[in-house]
Parts: C-alpha cells; structure tokens; sequence
C-alpha cells in the first residue's frame, strides 16, 4: 500500500527549492489549522463524546477501518480541509472513553481542568530532566509527591512519575535490589544465588514482567497467596521483595498491608505497594483504612491516570527514602546533561534519578486538577462509590463477591441457565456468555465493559464504577441493557 | 507548607455532602474553562512563546519561582480566575523550547499539525494496549512503523512506539538477550557467564542505564571505539549486543554501520543502531548515506520527537524480526486484558509487545504531521542545516572539528585568551568561559544554548540547528551574542 523506498525520495530533486534561509512553519497559518482542529476535537470528542445520545464506540473490523481511514503515508502532503477532515475521523473512530457508558478499563471520564493541563504540557513540550529546561516543573513534580507521600504518611522521602505504574513497579524491584546488593549495578547478575520475589496470585502482571525485565526471571517470582505469613521463608533463594496490592486489577481486593509489613520488617525484606488502582483511597476519610500500613512500605506505586482521572499517562513511585537510593542506584552522570559546573544548584537537576533520557511532564494536569477541586474535591471522586444493591436484586445478576471497593465483579446468567448450576455443561456455557454480550455491546455501541475469568471463576463481567461524568441513571443503564443483550442467550 | 495528613481530611465531615446521584464534572462549566485556557496557551505559549522580541526563558532561582507560583495543594479547590492565572504562569515561567532562540537540546520548534494531533491525543485519552480501546491507534501505530521501516529498508519487521529513546535502547538490549538466550526470561541472569554489550565510548548514557537495569551490570559494557575491527573478541564473556550510534548526542557523529555489520555478521551478535537522533536523516537523499548499512541491523531506535519536531514523546524502536520476538520475550499473558475469547482477532491487541501496562498514544501526532507535509516535507527539514561558515570566518571561534551534520560544536575564545594556547592555565580558563556565558543568556533570556566537556576536551558549546522555526537572522544572532555576552571574560 505504501510507497516504496524509492517513492519516498520521489520529488526531492524535482520540487522547487524552498529557501533555507527562511522557517519551514508559518506561525499564523499553523495556529489557524490549531484553532480549528481544537473546535473539532470540543464538538466531537468532548460534546459528542460525552453524550448518552451518542455511541460509546463506532465498531469497524479491521481491514474495514484501515481503508475508512485512509493510513497511508505518501510523498507529498495534504491540504487543510483534509487534514481537519482526518481529526474528524479519528475522533469518529475512537473509543469515547470519558462517556458515561464506558466501563472497560480502569480509567474512565474527562476532567477538564486536567485536560487544560495536559494541553498546556504539550504547548511547552520540555523534557523533565533539568531546571534549566523544566524550571517549574522540577518544582512542581516536588511539590505533587509531597502532597501524595503526606497522604501515604512521610514527612520525607523521594519520587518520581513514570511512564505508566509497570515501570513504578520496576523501580521498586531495581531500588530493592539495589538495596540488598549495590555491586549488581556494576558487576550484573551473574555467580550470584538466585532472587526471590513475593507477590500474590492476583498482583498485576507488571510484576511478572519486570522480573523478566530486569534479569531476575519469572521463575523467581514465587506467590504468597493474599496473606502473607512465615512461609517467606526461600528455598535457597535470596528474597528480597515483597510486592504488595491495594486494589487488585480485578476483583479490586487490597492486601493486608500490617500483617506483609511484619514478615517484612522481620526477614528485612523490601516492601513495596502496589497501589496503581487502590493509591487514590488516600484521599477518601471513609476509605483510607483499605491502606491501613501503607506508611511502613519501602515504596508505593499510585496511578492517579487511573481512579482520579487525570488523563494517561500518570504514575508516581512514591519513596520513604531519604539516602537518595533512587538516584545512587539509576544515574549514569552523563556530563552533556548533568555538568556539574552549572551556575544553579544542580540537585534541581532531577533527570539522573530516571532511567529514561527524555522523560514527559506528568504532574501539570494532576497539580492543575488538585488546585482546582482540592483534597477535598479528590475525596468527592472516590467516594462517589455507587452500591451493588440493584445487581443484587436483579434477577439473573450474581455477583462473584462482596466486592471490597470499586470493582463490581457480576455474572450475568441468562434465563436458559438459571437453575441449571448442578447441569455439568453449566460453567462452559456460562463461559461463553460474556463474550457475547461483549460483542453486541461493541457492535452497537451502547457501552463498553469488561470481562474476563479469574483462576477457576470463568468469564464475568468487572464494571467500575469510579467516573466523575457518572450519574445513577447510567448506573440503571448498564443492568438493563446487560439483559437486552443477554437475555436469549 | 503543605497542611498535615489530618488537614489534608479537613471538612470532609462539615461540608455539604453532594448528591452521588448526579455527575461531578459539569461539562459545560468544564468545556468553558478549557476554552479559555486554550486561549492563554495561543497567546502565551505559541505566540509569545515564538516571538524574538520575547524572552526565551524567565530565569528565577528555586525558591523564588517556588513562592512566585505558590505550588501548595490545599484541602479545598480555587475560583475559575485563579486557576485561568495559574494556567499563565505556568506559561510565563517555563521555557520557551519552541522559541527561535532555543538551541539547548535536541529538540526544539514547534509544528503545528503535531500539536492537534498530541491535543486529539490528550482529548481522546486512550491507551494502546487492545485494539478494542484504541482501534485506530493500533493500525495508525502498525502504518508509522511500516513507513519508518521501510526507510530504513525493510519490507516485513516488527516495531513499537516506546517512552523515549533510552527505553528503546533497553527493548533492544532485552531482545538481543532473549533471541541468545530466551530462558533467562524464565530463569535469570543467575549462574551465567557474563554478557557483555560493545558500544562506543560516545554512545548515549542510555546503554549504560540499561546494562545496569537489565542486571547485565554496567562493566560489562566494553567500549569499542568508533571504528569497530574484530576486537570484539571478549575475555571469557559472551558477547551479544553491538549498539552503534547513528548521531551521538554531542558531536553529531555517525558510527560505520556497513563495518559494524560485518563484524556483527561473522561473531553472530546482534546489531542495534541508536539513530534515536540521527535516523531523520532517512527521510533526506542528501543526508540518508550517513546511515548506510541501516538495512543490516537487527534493531534501530528513531526519535522523530528530535529533529522532525513531532513533540515530545514520539520514539519508536524498529524491528527486522518477523517471528513475534518482541511478542514472546515481552508476554505475560494477562487474562484480564488479552482475552483469548474475543470476537475479533487477537493479533490486533499489541499491548503484550511492551513491558508497559498503559501505554501512551505517540504516533497520531507523527501521522498526521507526515500526512500534512509528506515525506518530502520531513526532508525539508532535515537538509535545512546550516552551514558553518560564519563561525569558521569570526574571531574567537574555534569548531572542535568539521560537523558530521547538524551538531555544531565550537569554543568561545574571549579576547583575554586569544593567542595564550601555549598557558599552564589555558585549558582551565577556557572551561570557565562557556558555563559563564551560559548563566548570562539564561538570566537575560536571550538565548539558550547547551555547553559540556567531551573526553579530554573542556566545555564547549553545541549549537543544534534544526528547528523549523529558524531563519537565517536567528543564527546570526546566536554568533554575536555569544560575543556580546563573552567579550569581557
């Protein structure tokens, strides 16, 4: 479809010289294209997107939508009028995530002070890796997990966001090891007894994957079971973390923080919290104990992307450390970047405490929100936990488990299988219902939920319930139509 | 400053408990807002923030900007006007990267079609794991990496858009690893002989990070020199990763990758070429021989958020693999996320490529930026280097050597040195000179340009000239300033 190597050097000679002594953009010419597209993406995504009258998505297969979409990239560019028609088809194509009837994933909603935010970073366009070209944000990325690790109860500490809470996660398996045994950043893993890393069978699966990331091995990666005892003890392994959940992926289920704390503190073992989903109970008065003992953990991952929308990506690891263990144990002193002979104080250069080079602004759109709506407002949004009375009281609705916060997890059983849990096909067809459901709410656009199965529960449905733009109706909504689609199944 | 845990729940019990019924983002109010924020971001970002007769950064010591942008979060939010001023000042403070005078990093400018593509990005607020939630990301992505291959040469492979370079170059790594050895994805790094990466002593510190992160350990990273023969040969280490540089951060420079392949091909080693700044010469018949032998390499990393201008981030990492490599050694299998039991095919859902979780939307901002300018348009940009004449024919200064490409890296000579190369001191007093000159353009906010040491040479500035923001005139600006502000040293 696309041209070939040679097509794409097509036309360098032929075309008129353009004079390099003057810019390639017109500034009026671009801020008019700017303008206009910013009207497209008010009317399309955040008017349209967000209403109950409009699809949640516009299903296309494939093959289909690459054609609609017209994806091809070409020698030659294209005038305005088509290029503000493309906007329009992005947005018509995409999955309106901040409408009220999407409940796939765990982010959902808009809020527009965070979107200012996130615009904003993106009209600065600098790197958060020194003041001298991130003067504010240095500042406020500071002042943001001040404000976070409070929350989790240090009046110290260190930080930093990262790109998506897998990587918060990796950090705290690199600071750990780091920790026990410094020398592997020099001298690597190699002749050393194997490492251990404890974590629970529902823990997200970023733990798994930053044990094959970082040379540990999946292998290694032993399972606790959600609480955690004596039986850390290893197997001739060395363990060095344990890897804790507030707010499994899934069922939303919290460890007992205390209870790991101790086994840790006994065995001096690294104790990290992974709370991408769970963090923002911090800021909730009636919720806050899910959390209880999260202020003994070494580290704590929080996604506020996640349950306080603040739009992707933003992820903090929050640090008790006060011995600058993140930077010791992630810099590489690069001399182009990090000279020392600057005329500012050079701690302000926060770049070498990451193991990325160029690294995006994250803490704008979260500060922006946070002065907005305050801690209070941020309490508002987790509190605002709609009740499982109505799927408890509909008929054919079955709920997995009481659930422990946000994450309602429900069996929808249609009327040609109620009644038959003892048939021995039962738990096959049940299986298969989902995905059903799933595909018409898709092809229709309706709304969007997930599903999945979980050890040997099969597939049900895990509806979220978190999004500021939510109101009860959309509540009643997604029980009603759950029955549309399912019931002649 | 920032009030205490228990301030931080303040009011949650006195004030008036909102109706959880109704929605907590009022879109209108919120759309209203936005609006009036995209208007101060025209103004004060783009339009100031590109003007010469502005400044290109407001320098103010930590403290006092700290105070000047009073950074606390509160318990409670704050009135529309405050936060419209905040949205200014942010603005007001930060640094003006797309500023004609903005020659700090490797990147700079601004276009315009990038930045509606970020804006619909941010607004459409996604995440490119499954193609059920990003349904035209995933082929957008899957098209940008085909038309970035084949400029590389290739007709099949595998790719993925990463959070910047330094992540790139760590895939790279982790791939050439697990294509050698894939049970260390299991098993660990733990009773191995150790591996050993070969790169050059001016490759980007990123090698260094990774070697240390992947838990290979940073001496066994062996420099190579530029020039790489069959020295490779490794001291009872097993080699498996070669990683050139395809312009080095400093100097710009090119290492021989038709050279580097040969070896490469006898020793069986993987190749990596870090082109995250350099691989935009691709688009350029002019530049693209300085990549000769691209072809070759088993992976290359292309920034295009570096001198195309596309933003901050856009990295991608280009595979010639076609046998899922990336898919297998990245894969934990989620249940919850990659349904086997879909109704669409599950190859569309790439999100198992990555090591991340969330992961970001990059390629729509370069998408449709190579939709408005085309491949003709990116090689514009690149051939838009400007010759180094001028520094050649002014007094008092010296380039450290004939550029490779757009790197232009000189010393200033103030008068009080001329002619004193033969001095004790001359080195030492010459180092001083660029950091000086550094904090005077910064504090005036003429200008900002990057300086640092490189091997046995003192500080010397790196003038990167891509931008497409730039004329002529802002050149020859550059040249006297450094003057204006150096003469008296």
């Amino acid at each position: 479809m696309t041209s070939s190597v040679a097509a794409q050097f097509e036309g360098q000679e032929s075309r008129i010289l353009r004079d390099l002594n003057e810019p390639l953009v017109d500034h009026a010419e671009g801020q008019l294209f700017l303008n206009d597209a910013f009207k497209i993406i008010m009317e399309e995504v955040l008017c349209k997107g967000t209403d109950i009258k409009q699809k949640v998505c516009e299903w296309k297969e494939p093959e289909e939508l690459s054609l609609l979409l017209d994806l091809e990239l070409r020698a030659t560019g294209e005038p305005r009028e088509r290029l503000l028609q493309r906007v329009k088809d992005v947005a018509k194509y995409s999955i309106k995530t901040s409408h009220p009837r999407f409940f796939n994933q765990l982010f959902a909603g808009v809020d527009y002070h965070a979107l200012a935010g996130r615009f904003l970073t993106e009209a600065l366009n600098t790197n958060l890796y020194t003041y001298e070209v991130a003067p504010v944000f240095v500042l406020m990325e500071n002042e943001v997990l001040r404000g976070m690790r409070q929350l989790v109860g240090w009046t110290e500490g260190d930080g930093i966001f990262c790109p998506g809470g897998s990587v918060s996660n990796m950090y705290a398996m690199n600071l750990a090891r780091y920790q026990l045994l410094p020398d592997v950043k020099r001298q690597g893993l190699f002749g050393l007894p194997r490492l251990n890393v404890f974590t629970s069978s529902e823990s997200h699966y970023s733990v798994k994957k930053a044990a094959a990331f970082l040379g540990i091995g999946t292998d290694n990666k032993a399972v606790h079971g959600r609480f955690v005892h004596d039986r850390l003890v290893s197997q001739g392994a060395v363990p060095f973390l344990v890897s804790c959940t507030c707010g499994t992926t899934v069922r939303g289920a919290f460890d007992p923080l205390d209870l790991i704390a101790d086994v840790c503190e006994k065995h001096k073992l690294w104790m990290h919290v992974d709370a991408a989903w769970g963090g923002s109970v911090l800021f909730s008065k009636q919720h806050a104990h899910l959390m209880q003992g999260v202020n003994r953990a070494n580290s704590v991952a929080w996604n506020p992307h996640k349950m306080l929308a603040t739009g992707l990506q933003c992820s903090a690891l929050l640090l008790q450390d006060t011995m600058n263990l993140l930077r010791n144990c992630h810099s590489a002193n690069a001399t182009y970047l990090f000279q020392q002979d600057k005329f500012y104080d050079v701690k302000f250069d926060v770049g070498d405490k990451s193991v990325q080079c160029s690294r995006k602004v994250d803490c704008l759109k979260f500060w922006l929100m946070w002065k907005a709506v305050g801690s209070n407002g941020f309490a508002d949004r987790v509190d605002k936990a709609y009740l499982v009375d109505q799927i408890k009281k509909r008929e054919g609705f079955c709920l997995l488990q009481e659930p422990d916060f946000v994450n309602i997890c429900f069996w929808f059983i249609p009327p040609s299988l109620r009644g038959k849990e003892g048939n021995a096909d039962y738990q096959d067809r049940l299986a298969k219902v989902a995905p059903v459901i799933k595909e018409r709410m898709m092809k229709q656009g309706t709304m969007m939920v997930g599903y999945q199965p979980l050890g040997n529960k099969v597939n049900f449905f895990r509806l979220v319930v978190f999004s500021p733009v939510l109101s009860q109706k959309d509540m009643d909504f997604v029980i009603d139509e759950i029955e549309r689609l399912g019931n002649d199944l």
